[in-house]
């Protein structure tokens, strides 16, 4: 029996759709995108039309669009490019930001910049009262997610962006959970304040290798890797084609089957949370607006990177914490910030649904975790 | 008629071999390799196999080994994050290096580093005396590329890098255009002083978004990318499986090929220099030793874009200058450093030849070439 896979807020399989997109531009169309022979010239076109279908997914205008190796790239890119240019002042990052957010904030920390973390609420979300009281010590760069990893809760960025404008400082928003999974409205959200954004494209069926920050045209950056020119020099590096053309596509299928995805993930979901609610499980962020495929959960009394082993051994593949931390020892950064017991936080589990999954999957899953609790339950009692 | 490719130096097609080890990378086995359960361990041990190819390529130890998304990536990520750890002091590169060392440098060069160019003779090779006058400076960090991507032409690192650390300075060198075409040995040149080496993987029949910077464990950098702390904290952002397993894919090809590769090469371009010589063309670096696949020459009085425009059309894809810069207007850096003139150097073509090139094709360019000079001869002396 193949292990059903649970874990696609950590990376999710190609589609195939989007696949079959990417293999000319491995060998018969391998050209340089920067070469003028008619073999460059393809790709260019290439990477052109993969833009437009980008920047049509969030709304955004192409010229708009850099493209970058992924989303961690893009957030590094846009905290130490702009703090580069700004430099220095105080930078304001929310609590439950992804390390690629948190890391090159607490290196500018180190660099005569003020960092301060926006606490969030019980439920994960920005915590109002903190945040205006943030805004007012006039912060010259904020960055709140649109969805966190971990949780899937929404933050209310556009208002976030609204009061963050009204301070004087540029925003960015880490969209990388977010895209394929709810509506994301770059224009919209620029209109409100919001200057930059992150994509990555193997979260949403496109493949690893390829993301981008959509960036506000007005927002200058230093750009983190400098050389041939790229992505009108904000990138340089030969673009990786395959990669940047399945990103286009996925982008083009995620949008045309957006409205159909997240209903039919939703309904999952709440079947998934009610199996959990009823086998005693707590649900972080559990009343707050979030992703539609993720839940994030614990059971007390049950660490999380056993359950893991045992769900995994009987072929259900979830995560414990993000995907991306995996290896760091310790609570959950986002449970922590939301006040959740250490103990607690330490069995934390990690549930994202995706294309593939099915109501029988679920269904298979609550009943191999209670089996799981059960046997543990059983094994711990003898062990006394 | 299809195109015959003569740009392998801009970038190669991915072997038919190393893309049938990569597809399996892209959906049925789609896991992030941070993941804990059996879909992240799977890709977890692929990297670390296709670590083991890639050190064995260069002779290094596979925790030499940090995965990078390409080459520009690699030498930013050097050039930056030594520098940010040694504070200042004067950073000395060749003048003929890629883009993507010298605008690292030329950063620097805004932040409290002396930035020294390291003349060449009118072969490319670096000057003796200036290089010995420049380490008098005692330089903190030294730069030369082992091949030039334009020209083809060597250098003697292991040489350069003995003499630098004599002055006590960190060496690096660019190795993308030497992998696969020239032995390339990092424990050897590490003996001699060598403490980094740039690779890529799509120089060589990989594919595009995989590179990797081979470093001196004695050696620490900062990061250039923070966040989930990959590659041993050296370079966060889900690893790139798919690539970074066809880079080992293509380097343990390479290697197994190479001798016969480079015999293969070097009589094909031995056979174009001659036409071309026969034909009027001078040729840059022609004196030097030089990589066995790269020929770059001009013909007075023919501008390089015009002629390539005419061999595209004739079915032959070749460079004017560097790949990575043909969208830059000026003659190539790397030819005025050889003290070739501008007019001469505007004039420059780059043939770079690879696995599938054939003594026909090379046959047919040379009759394509003589056939378009003298279609562009009377067309001048028509216009007259």
């Amino acid at each position: 029996m193949a292990t059903v896979y649970f874990d696609h807020n950590a990376t999710t399989p190609v589609d195939p759709s989007v696949l079959q997109a990417m293999l000319p531009w491995f060998s018969e169309r391998c050209g340089n995108a920067s070469s003028l022979h008619e073999y460059g010239r393809e790709a260019r076109r290439a990477i052109d039309e993969a833009r437009e279908k980008v920047a049509a997914a969030v709304g955004a205008h192409t010229t708009e669009v850099v493209f970058t190796s992924g989303g961690s790239e893009a957030n590094n890119m846009f905290i130490k490019g702009a703090a580069a240019l700004l430099g220095q002042g105080t930078l304001a990052v929310s609590a439950v930001e992804h390390p690629s957010v948190i890391r090159p904030a607490e290196r500018l920390a180190r660099r005569r910049w003020q960092v301060q973390r926006l606490a969030v609420d019980g439920e994960g979300r920005i915590d109002a009262e903190a945040y205006r009281r943030t805004m007012s010590l006039r912060p010259k760069l904020v960055s709140v997610m649109l969805a966190n990893n971990e949780t899937g809760v929404l933050q209310n960025v556009a208002a976030l962006a609204e009061a963050a404008r009204e301070a004087g400082a540029l925003f960015h928003t880490d969209g990388v959970q977010a895209l394929g999974k709810i509506p994301v409205d770059f224009r919209a959200l620029n209109a409100r304040g919001v200057n930059a954004l992150t994509l990555s494209a193997h979260k949403l069926g496109g493949p690893k290798g390829a993301g981008a920050l959509v960036l506000d045209k007005r927002v200058e950056i230093e750009p983190l890797l400098a050389g041939g020119g790229q992505e009108r020099d904000l990138r340089s590096g030969t673009e990786n084609v395959a990669a940047i053309v399945g990103f286009g596509a996925a982008c083009e299928l995620a949008t045309r089957q957006l409205a159909e995805r997240a209903a039919r993930l939703f309904a999952l979901r709440q079947r998934l949370e009610a199996g959990l609610r009823a086998s005693g499980a707590a649900l972080f962020g559990g009343d707050a607006e979030r992703l539609p495929n993720t839940v994030c959960f614990a059971i007390a009394g049950f660490d999380g990177g056993t359950l893991i082993a045992h769900l995994d051994r009987a072929g259900y593949a979830l995560a414990s914490g993000a995907a991306c931390s995996s290896a760091n020892p310790g609570p959950s950064h986002v449970l922590t910030a939301m006040g959740v017991a250490d103990d607690l936080a330490r069995g934390a589990l990690r549930l994202s649904l995706g294309a593939g999954n099915t109501q029988a999957q679920v269904d298979g899953f609550i009943a191999a975790l209670r089996g799981t609790v059960a046997r543990l339950q059983r094994l711990t009692a003898l062990a006394v």
